[in-house]
């Protein structure tokens, strides 16, 4: 194809996609570095599967489907149909039944990697993101719960998040269904009205949820939503679950004794929750660090045992307010994913990290500055056929481990300078014919040049006085060693 | 969806997709992450683009297309066509050309990540792949060139490949066209049958190339395929123009000066391999490692001045005769496909890597030793109501920076020491009831067992006696220090 002749083509990429350049897209692959070294430290696996499985193994379940190929990018290809994975799960489900026989069992994997939704893109929502999972298949352990909860905890200190700055929150389905049964919501339709009840508590407070685990609730705008139809005793049964005091874990168990009554499955759910604090205590993790929340539902449908959530408790500051960060992971148990395939239960339990999430996290809470990488020093290219001299100077700050790069346009010295500055470049190395005469080259320290100029305004004269402490002239054997003074000085 | 009643789905993948465990994952990312960290020293900034882009944006440059798609995976979209990006370098396209007035320029960039073709798939051949790409857009200066060539060959060597082991082969589509101007190829078409016949060098020898330079060649098979038809003057020109004798540049330099005639574009060719010698002089880059090779064409069409071919010239032992591994990467100018979108020329050179190509080349040749994962000390579970204890053991091992886990299904000890075998453990710590009451555990030296089992072959007996040496009972409270002794200890 010819190219200077066809139609011009627009640059422009479809909604809901992002590019990132530099610190922005290096921070995603240290946080996943930083993650996934923990996860091997406990044992876990590294997985990588393709980003197409058979439309038919990725299943359907995804929350909150708003378009109408059922928020999955999805393709024909030899009469069958193709998507793009939409998490990390449901592939993991694929691989572990196909690959079953052969792997170590209780099966312990990390994965990262893009999803691709196909929902409609709005602000911060994007329609390819990265996740980070780990997941144990094959253990109906509680351990294999706490352990999820521990690792990921030490994840989220690996990426600089202090102990004090994050909690997790950890339930049990079984337990709510336990709380579902004593009442007597027994049937699917109705204990889903319930849940989505409890999980509102954020929004609307506990008198909201009140109202929509009974008659119902009308908001602000005077719409009306109608509510599970409980019983006084069940309203007050589900209201006394969801504020069960969590300061410990211990009390949580005391209260839950009391409040589940005789209901099998909440007595499962319940001793599941002893499990998990057991382990959390031999890990020594803290009440703070991880506390049993009878409120904590979590959207996906196949979730069957404890659930997680994961959220940084710092603050940052938005329009002027302090506003918590919020939640940057979940997961839980889910027994029954893999047994679409294999037709048998399969227990397993996973976490998953919203990697985006948290670089944006460690961004705006001025975490990630030790991970930032540090702009290169720029060797100025005077004259074009010295190339070889000025890469040689490079090359040797590169071998002393300093970032370093050679000038390669075509442009007169000034706007060379301009492009170091756009580069955030802190020095600018030069050798001129003068230089070059002499033996030496010309080191400029941008950083300093910039702070004195910042402070003299418009100053001119002062800062011409004061450009030999921004420049130096060092002999030509010696570029490295001042170069690493020069990036070692405080400014 | 309720799974447990639904019908089985089948837990397979589509057809040139894998799946890689383990240290055929993690080797992809440490490959990855070693080539990033020179090209970060060398002051590339990362890029990351989405998965996703216009179908229009893309273009139509793949090779070989034998699927009625075109090769790319396509889906439509709010009635636009979208794909599946097939390499790196379009999406850097479209990138440069939309945020062009943002960016420092010349724009220096490498990325990473998985490209899809909708190919057939075969042996070896997969529809999923990673490529890890540098490019400097905005500059026609060869010095750009030599960089590519000299910072790939820095990459080759920091994942392991020795310096005696690779060999850049790099040419100019300029000299090329200088040639084919000067015996008067001069149409398109004609250029094409010329470049395709020096392309099979390699397979059909000189020879050959000759012979369809000329009327053209029988293969063996009595197949017949028509020539370029040049007259014998054009094809000795073209026969001595790809066997210049290629030991040294300079070399190079010498016999194009005579064989390229007057013709300008040839000149041109020419005076951009002098800068790239110049630079790579510069940079210390061997003759040896870096090569100008006359016989270098590549098949894509878009580029437009020096291309480049990497190649392990280490011989792997394939079907009991030393085969060469060959290319891992390769590159070039295309100062052309950026003005798709800008409709202004603007000049780009890139280098790609073959991931996958560079994996599989380090564990054949036996590089990617020092890279491989450690696998985890496994500590048993012999008593569900000390899984807290079991915990702490793995985590006061992996706080000393030791692999660990702790087993976490409900098997005995025989299950689990399988297990342990199965996961290549090195250490199983045991602490059953008897080393409880005696503050004791148990570590068992799984290596030093596999060894001495695998010299006594069937002699039960003596591997009883020898049991002491394997199995080694220590205070609870020195476990980490025993562990690491016994993980030090040479076999």
């Amino acid at each position: 194809m010819s190219t200077s002749e066809s139609k011009r083509v627009a640059a422009e990429k479809p909604r809901g996609f992002i590019d990132r350049l530099g610190d922005a897209a290096a921070a995603e692959q240290r946080v996943v570095a930083a993650v996934g070294a923990v996860y091997e430290r406990w044992g876990f696996e590294q997985l990588e599967t393709s980003a197409i499985e058979f439309t038919e193994a990725l299943g359907k379940f995804l929350p909150d489907l708003d378009r109408p190929n059922e928020g999955v990018f999805s393709f024909q290809d030899d009469e069958r149909w193709l998507s793009l994975r939409y998490d990390l799960t449901a592939p993991l489900a694929r691989f572990a039944a196909e690959e079953w026989n052969g792997l170590a069992k209780p099966f312990r994997r990390w994965q990262t990697g893009p999803v691709w939704r196909n929902e409609k893109p709005g602000p911060g929502r994007f329609r390819q993101f990265t996740q980070c999972d780990a997941d144990t298949v094959g253990s109906d352990n509680p351990a294999a719960d706490a352990e999820m909860v521990a690792m990921a905890s030490e994840a989220l200190e690996a990426v600089g998040v202090p102990r004090d700055g994050y909690a997790f929150k950890i339930n049990s389905r079984r337990i709510l269904n336990g709380v579902l049964e004593s009442i007597g919501a027994k049937d699917d339709r109705a204990r889903l009205t319930v849940m989505r009840a409890i999980d509102k508590l954020d929004r609307v407070g506990i008198e909201g949820v009140a109202a929509l685990l009974g008659k119902g609730r009308k908001d602000e705008s005077g719409d009306f939503t109608p509510g599970a139809d409980l019983d006084a005793a069940g309203v007050k049964t589900v209201v006394d679950f969801v504020t069960l005091e969590t300061t410990s874990r211990a009390s949580v168990i005391e209260g839950l004794e009391r409040l589940l009554g005789a209901s099998e499955e909440g007595r499962a759910g319940l001793k599941e929750l002893r499990g998990i604090d057991a382990v959390l205590n031999g890990l020594k993790v803290s009440d703070a660090q991880a506390r049993f929340d009878p409120s904590v539902v979590r959207g996906l449908e196949y979730y069957t045992g404890a659930v997680f959530e994961a959220e940084l408790t710092m603050t940052v500051v938005e329009d002027g307010r302090p506003v918590r960060f919020g939640s940057v992971g979940g997961g839980g148990r889910y027994d029954d994913l893999i047994a679409r395939f294999t037709g048998e239960r399969v227990p397993a339990t996973g976490f998953s990290i919203g990697v985006s999430r948290l670089v944006a996290a460690q961004a705006r809470l001025g975490l990630g500055e030790a991970f930032a990488q540090t702009p290169p020093v720029i060797v100025l290219a005077l004259d074009a056929a010295r190339m070889g001299d000025y890469f040689a100077i490079a090359s040797e700050l590169r071998a002393a481990g300093i970032r370093a790069e050679t000038y390669l346009g075509s442009s007169g010295m000034k706007a060379q300078l301009k492009y170091a500055d756009k580069r955030n470049a802190p020095i600018a190395v030069i050798q001129g014919g003068n230089e070059l005469e002499k033996g030496v080259v010309t080191l400029k320290d941008l950083r300093l040049g910039a702070k004195i100029a910042a402070n003299l305004g418009e100053d001119r004269e002062a800062y011409a006085r004061m450009r030999e402490q921004v420049q130096q002239e060092v002999p030509r054997g010696e570029v490295v060693a001042a170069v690493q003074r020069m990036l070692a000085a405080k400014l």
